[in-house]
């Protein structure tokens, strides 16, 4: 059961519908009229609720459950505890994220624009548009239709925003060019000067960071997460991005389509990634590297090479991860040998 | 000598009052009447303060002092110059903390609620509340008696914090729950949605996040730390937790009590530290392990397997600490034998 | 060319104007007269446009541009595709900041204070200042000459800056005391408490931070950066340091001149950085060492000892570079070996 504080459900629906919009099958047909009310976790699932299975390390908890119901995998599908109906599907967190939307719609939130925020005469803003208290537009921003601005977020002068956008509170966006459906949480700081300078042993002379940041649409930015704006290309973040909290993206850094970076990630000015690279928690990746398409980078790894198209790499400096984990294995055996 | 512009100071003490309250032994009784006005480094202390030693890296430091009186571990007694105060204690670390909050007690900002706040007519407000200008508090907030809310600071719709917390300028909190004494530093991000989302080659569909983030009494939150919210259980930190600076805490996260985590620690959703467990700077834990009882993890070490209770690993991947000394130290001895 | 919406330009100018004012010369003098309109990277500049060459990854695109002038070192000069105008120096970099900043000058923000910025009758606020609409300048607060404090900023109770300086929006600023000329970017939190507290197993008693973070001239720091507070020492930031973003600097931190802290670099408690010091990304280094002038610290290094003048230090734990890359390479080679 959700906090009422915090949320708003709909519902409830049979488990016909939730197997329908979900895209699974019904296990058990005759139990399709069977009425939901809410999603849960499984240990904390009764009667009413259904719950999803998608990790293996969760099989007890699956068999354990009160859940009415669940999702699985047709795999797991036969260590459900009697009497609880089952939604099959090769994708179960997939099919259960949808479900969840169904109870739980993406809030709309109530559209207004609240006095106490602070907006430059010469701002464009669309239709229901919901900005709060607190937040600041500048000089000839622009905002789309149906964004949500929250309070405390400043967007700075020029910047545009597309529609159906969210820009968490204090968020700060400069010198930024944001497509449609994008979501930026609270604390993200986006265009900032990027970090150049000429070195030298009489003081470090800042050179002037003349792109912008550009991010296309359905992009997620994690919190706190800062990108630095281009030097004079632009910094990219490609369609359907997902980036965690406390990344860090140097200035000429491009994002094909799709890529994850977890949290706390690291990638140096004006690299390159294509579509669907994954990176994985507090992996840092040099400046002027090309990643391959589907390449993957394991936690913590240190990238300082180019990586192909599908590779996975790990370590610090990261190779191939067959070679990795024979370096690792070799390490201890050695260690148990010759140890002291 | 604390600067004016920022520190009002009590006192002065006599060194009697000062080992009384901080539990120590005045190794000389006939100083018992010596006044002490404030607190100092060991370096920059004069005859009128006190300092401390707590760490034997400074023990020249200490044999050099100008103070007028030490906190002093028995064991380094005999290294004072002549004509200090001691005050001796197994604990001198503590004890210093103890007098030196004497001299500056916790500020008890003054109270008051500013009306250039933002504050919406459905929060509730405690009594002897401070709440600075440009702070905004949003629909259903509740705040409990003598809480001090930083300007800039964001509390999100149904926010509700318990008595006698600190919420940092330009923090953020939504989907919060908070219990009482808790400190929140400037910049902190609790609350946003958690990095959930089913991936697939034609995109990646955001899982609705529905829990909480739970804060026990007794915590303390560094400067632009992110912690997400639960995506169906609670993100749970228990009493007495010290988290640093720039940590990022993924969804369903539970920690125990009196956790301690260094900054920059990463931990991965759906993992679980028992109580007292500490992780050293940088660190990263990976999702759905288990973490004993104070157990320690060794700084930019990465934990991918469960932790017993009490285990000290370090490494990356993480390995038990003398396992990993041994190969750190066959590493060096065979880089030297066949190192080109 | 850069986006009007973000940037105004000045010029154009001839070549031999920026020649002479890069210190570059101008290998073919009979162009000295061509006009350039702009600066613009190597791959996208036309007739009208200068470039520069600093990093031999890019030789190609160099060989390939339509730049009608570009910067160059003597070494690659003879690359230029004909009819490049050449401005040749050892230090092109430098020379091409030059260049840039003659286009493109920092930015005199139009100096007003907005009504709606939040200002404390107390506060002190020099010529020609620019403070904007939701800042907070609290009881106290002293602001140099031609200043700019940008939406959101928090500058707390007693804190003073020197002239020049840019605040970023939604940065916050305590118990600190900053030079001339620093830039402070977004979301940065400086002069927080440090992570002092006496641990034990009935809690962890907090100890007072009594200290400030004090910035010296001619500093840069990065977005969502942390600095804490010093204990009862000041945390120093030495004149000329450059820190990225997401840098995390521990109480009684002291940094000489001219340091470099690349993105996610995390420095513990009472560590001494002396001049020039260079650390690469996400590298971390404990508390109480000191690190020697000139030394450089490899990314995602873990520094557990002093450092001396001028060496490189690589790995977790950090050794010296030469041993890091032996170690490196035998590892390799006997995982080939020994290898399953």
């Amino acid at each position: 059961m959700t906090d009422s504080r915090f949320y708003r459900r709909q519902g409830p629906f049979t488990l016909a519908h939730l197997a329908e919009l979900s895209g699974g099958e019904l296990s058990d047909p005759s139990m399709a009229e069977r009425l939901i009310t809410d999603v849960a976790p499984l240990y904390r699932a009764s009667a009413d609720d259904i719950s999803f299975l998608d990790n293996r390390k969760y099989v007890q908890a699956f068999e354990a459950s009160g859940a009415g119901a669940c999702v699985v995998h047709p795999d797991l599908a036969d260590r459900a505890p009697e009497g609880m109906g089952l939604i099959v599907t090769s994708e179960p967190y997939r099919a259960y994220a949808m479900i969840a939307h169904a109870y739980y719609p993406q809030s709309n939130a109530e559209a207004g624009i609240s006095p106490q925020a602070l907006i430059d005469p010469t701002a464009k803003i669309g239709a229901d548009v919901r900005i709060e208290a607190g937040a600041v537009l500048c000089a000839g921003v622009e905002v789309g239709d149906r964004c949500h601005i929250c309070a405390g977020a400043v967007l700075r002068d020029g910047v545009s925003i597309g529609d159906d956008c969210y820009i968490g509170s204090n968020a700060v966006l400069s010198y930024t060019v944001v497509g449609n459906k994008v979501w930026i949480h609270a604390g993200a700081a986006i265009g900032q000067d990027g970090f150049g300078f000429a070195m030298g042993p009489k003081g470090h002379l800042k050179v002037p960071q003349l792109g912008r940041v550009v991010i296309q649409d359905d992009v997620e930015i994690g919190a706190n997460t800062t990108i630095d704006r281009g030097a004079g290309p632009d910094t990219v973040i490609g369609e359907g991005c997902r980036i965690d909290n406390l990344v860090q993206i140097g200035h000429n850094v491009e994002l094909g389509r799709g890529c994850v970076l977890v949290a706390q990630v690291g990638v140096s000015g004006s690299t390159r990634f294509s579509d669907f690279v994954v990176a994985g928690g507090q992996a840092g990746i040099t400046g002027h590297l090309k990643i391959g398409p589907g390449a993957r980078i394991g936690a913590q790894s240190g990238v300082m090479r180019d990586v192909p198209a599908g590779q996975t790499v790990i370590g610090s400096p990261a190779v191939p991860a067959k070679e990795h984990w024979r370096q690792i294995g070799m390490l201890e055996r050695l260690a148990k040998k010759h140890g002291a």
